[in-house]
């Protein structure tokens, strides 16, 4: 019983068939491949305008690159304190954008909200020469709690730091995940929305190594592929990444593996709340459950051989704190977590009923 | 017929069983995975001596990756002036090393003597203050030229580097090549020979992505974690790696196929020096045929549909010039290219004398 | 009535002095001259051991370069959210650091507690992977709300920061007037207290452009001149910031300067709370006053033409709220600010009690 | 006799006049105030037009802001081999510009033709991924051999380079000296023969640190006050610089300047030539004066106590060569070297004949 991460997972067989496929004879390489501009043309579908797309093999490059892209060196990136941009990629935005700061805003399920923004931009003077300046703001969708932006939600967003010309960018490993709770079109909740520059997220979706950076507005990726190249993540033998994206784009198959992922998260996070012994610290909305863990129940997880992540608790919403010796749990499906295996991680939850 | 680059080419078949034979459940992720530790104990085996080894996804990550670990943002590296590293990557030494200086020296073969390596030290004042400090000397094995390094000229190589304190790298993108040529063990080519840190290639030996910076001192590889996380090179399916090195390295399979491709690289040089009318820019010595190609010949080239990249001539050795209209064409040989190509290739550069 | 900043000042006349002393003859140059090297006598004089110093035209330029050498490009400093280095700098420190993460807290006053240090820490795993890693802490002192450090306050924090090996800076660019304020030694203040490296200030208490970073333990300064050089910071005539220090540093001309500063800032304190109207945002302990101003004390100061700053309101203390209307005001006194000066300044403020 | 460098020279008196009259009161702090206004206006008259003027502190600063404000961090700057952004900046264009490359070109008396710009932008192809686009020509004006170019030079240089749509910086650290040698106009030796941003030199000229970077299209400035203060060159007391301009300037004093240390250099060029014994590695066009010195004559002049520095030969002119024992000497004048003790030196040279 691993929840650890939906990165503990392997590839889907689809992708894996991609590849396979993909591995016929000589191909150009450094991207020109057939593969990757298939690639690009799904995505061109998928967002119903032409983009332009960046494949690298890791989500920390492809945020990296795009905020880069979306900053000078003396610029900020408005982001939630806890955000992957922030907290957990060592620092990449910093090292790819040559050093501009990342100011980091508190918030309940990791989301920020507009007056947050608003308040955050009012503390640096435009144009001063003293203050680094404000050009991006970077959400996550779905959050790092598993939450997610309604559409009007990340519009507001847009609204709050338009006046002071921040672009948008959303950082979406788990784009999938999002998209399938929320119903909409990938359009609806990228540019039509307000973002203009999306990390497409295939890793932890069924993919091995496949990330795309995405600019809505092609005119603005004009020095991308320097930087790419640079960072070392121009791969030579580029149809890697494009059959997975091939494997993962074909038929929809992408939105399979998230909805399956996320229903798993669903009945997991159902049975929490039914049982009654734990209680949610965010609201599932993807395909991640964070359950408050009593000590007992952190025992009976062990004893189960459930594995999972401890979590900061410094989103925890207004109103929801820990006990003596609770923590938060992670619990974190993939696509080809079995209901199976689920079932049998709610028996270990709701065991003291019995 | 396709001769523009051995990263044209796809995968192994053995590299892609061993992909899908890693598609086996969960796995830790960030390179704690079990194929990954296989992969470094196979490094340690072939190098015969505890190393510490970090996986990456191309040449170019691996290399300026392992250039910033040995410099300082103030030191400078020697290396040839068409070495992959100084002309070939975009600057991506630079940027991983905030700014070191790559000083390229010219040389035949794209060869480095130990008295150029002397003569160029000379002019950098040790401990001085306004100039940068050499602090490493970056060698490529099999060069780009397709020329090797003797065991003898790498150890001179270090022997003039070392008064100075220089690290000894290898740009080992064609490792393999350079070693089935020689007939050494890895380790004398390496470490013995004074190579501190290697670039370890597998992408252009059959693999899809899959680069090693290896450590000979792993007490100097410290800081190299931070480094590749930062850099966004560390995967979180890092197994997708791991795995393709066990397929390259398990039973020599690695050495199989670069004596392949070697031996189609010898088959045209023999045949183009047999034939008369091309003559070779740069003994043959890996897998890589350099013909100086003749407006006719050109012509018969591209009628029989042979595809390969015309080269830089700075490298000739003294003596040997191009004629009005001549140019130095690169064949690469690669570790699935058929006999019958090549000897269809060599057809056209024979078909005058029938 | 300029009390905008002590930046507004000129130089002290014996700083002038003793640059036209200086300016005598041929000297050597970047930083080997006498002028220099005396400066660095007076430095290990004042702090009672070696040190190693080097002199740089800015304070940012100080400041930076002390963070620089004190973390790597994957490293974090801790500090206060309002510091200079965190919001004065335009990125300053992540530019010379090449990426590095400044990590700003808040707290009443501009003050750090040790608390507050560890609870930070506590947020990053120490050598885990994937978080840019603590290295050092900086504090203000005098901090930018005029408020001081008691020497038993910074030994706690080094207390705080010492379990993690973080170093800690000091930003001294009010050095002068924290130690006249104290009344302690200069190695009390510093060294004695767990300071590693401190910039010392001296352009805002008399000097044009003269700034130190002093490293109390001098093996840590090997790089230190490469960093400055590199950075432009190593003038050609480096005698003209040797000279300077010159005039500040002999017959402890620099103590008397900050006195009269903080006697300044001390009488219209003692006013502001006396007369009733004003209450402070802190308490008066260096050479700046921060009274919260009504309307009607705004355009009173406004009609009499006292120029000062707005202040952000970030950091009052707990309990301490502006009304509507209110704004916090600094007005900051320097070396040859006249008690004439301040004393019609009182009268503006006590003019509605007349 | 000290003719190490012109930067061993202090402050002439009419620089110290004027920092002794900026030393007056209050004034806006980082450039905005009075005096920085008068030298960015002086600059305006000097050069026929709107300019935009940074100034800052050291030579190394002003190239390195002007280079990072020409080119990309992917970038390259095409320059002479020993010129001083190449070889005496301690890799400060590096840092500043964040990693892009510099392309040193050989050249006789460190000057570049236009055919080798031609044949260096002829190794780099426009737009491709793999290798840095250069974006820049960096030349100096005097060059560090003490020669010159001519108007039609540097024109033929803009010519070369603008095909590639390359900006062409000049280094003045020299700049008067070059100047009133041409006897143009700083209109004509600048933005009438193609420069589009010039670090004009004033301590080489008889200030004490004062360098300004002027760009003759105020548009592309539009980021420099941000690259400036992030780099700690914007001066809080910025009338320091803004004053030593002011006397430099004022009445054409830093012509008259240049002229005396151009005249001394003459006077021992002339000598060197007459005197038959010496003969001259390059014209002397400035205010330096390189002999090659014989065995004997370098013992004379050690004997005579006379300070330079033994110089670089790469940069001989074809069919110039030191014979066993002999080596180049760089004797520098300023502003301020007494005719006598220029008379004196060649006594030393001519000692022989008498």
């Amino acid at each position: 019983m691993n929840f650890i991460s939906d990165n503990t997972a392997g590839a889907s067989p689809r992708v894996m068939a991609a590849i396979a496929a993909a591995n016929d004879g000589a191909a150009s390489a450094y991207g020109s491949d057939t593969w990757t501009k298939q690639a690009e043309r799904r995505f061109a579908e998928i967002f119903e305008r032409e983009v332009a797309v960046f494949l690298v093999t890791s989500g920390t490059a492809a945020n990296a690159l795009a905020l880069a892209s979306l900053t000078r060196p003396w610029g900020a990136v408005i982001t939630h304190e806890e955000s992957h941009v922030a907290d957990d990629e060592c620092g990449a935005p910093e090292f790819f954008s040559d050093g501009a700061k990342l100011i980091g805003l508190p918030g309940a399920g990791n989301k920020l909200s507009p007056d947050q923004v608003t308040q955050a931009l009012g503390r640096f003077r435009e144009g001063a020469l003293h203050q680094v300046q404000p050009q991006a703001l970077s959400i996550t969708q779905a959050t790092e709690c598993g939450t997610i932006y309604t559409l009007d939600e990340i519009r507001a967003l847009k609204d709050a730091a338009a006046p002071r010309g921040l672009s948008l960018h959303m950082d979406g490993a788990r784009f999938a995940n999002a998209l399938v709770t929320l119903g909409c079109s990938p359009a609806e909740m990228t540019w039509k929305a307000g973002i203009d520059v999306l990390s497409f997220g295939g890793t932890k979706n069924g993919a091995w190594a496949a990330e795309a950076v995405i600019f809505f507005d092609p005119a603005k990726a004009s020095e991308m592929k320097w930087r790419r190249k640079r960072a070392g993540q121009t791969l030579s033998k580029g149809r890697l990444i494009g059959a997975q994206f091939e494997g993962l784009l074909a038929d929809g198959h992408w939105l399979d593996l998230a909805r399956h992922a996320n229903a798993m998260a669903s009945k997991l996070a159902g049975a929490v709340q039914a049982g009654g012994e734990a209680r949610l610290a965010w609201p599932c909305q993807a395909n991640e459950v964070f359950p408050i863990l009593s000590p007992a129940l952190q025992q009976r997880l062990q004893v189960a051989g459930a594995a999972y992540l401890p979590w900061s608790d410094r989103a925890l919403p207004a109103g929801l704190s820990l006990a003596e010796g609770e923590i938060v749990g992670r619990f974190v499906m993939s696509f080809e977590t079995p209901a199976e295996v689920v079932e049998q991680l709610i028996g270990v939850f709701d065991a003291p009923r019995g």
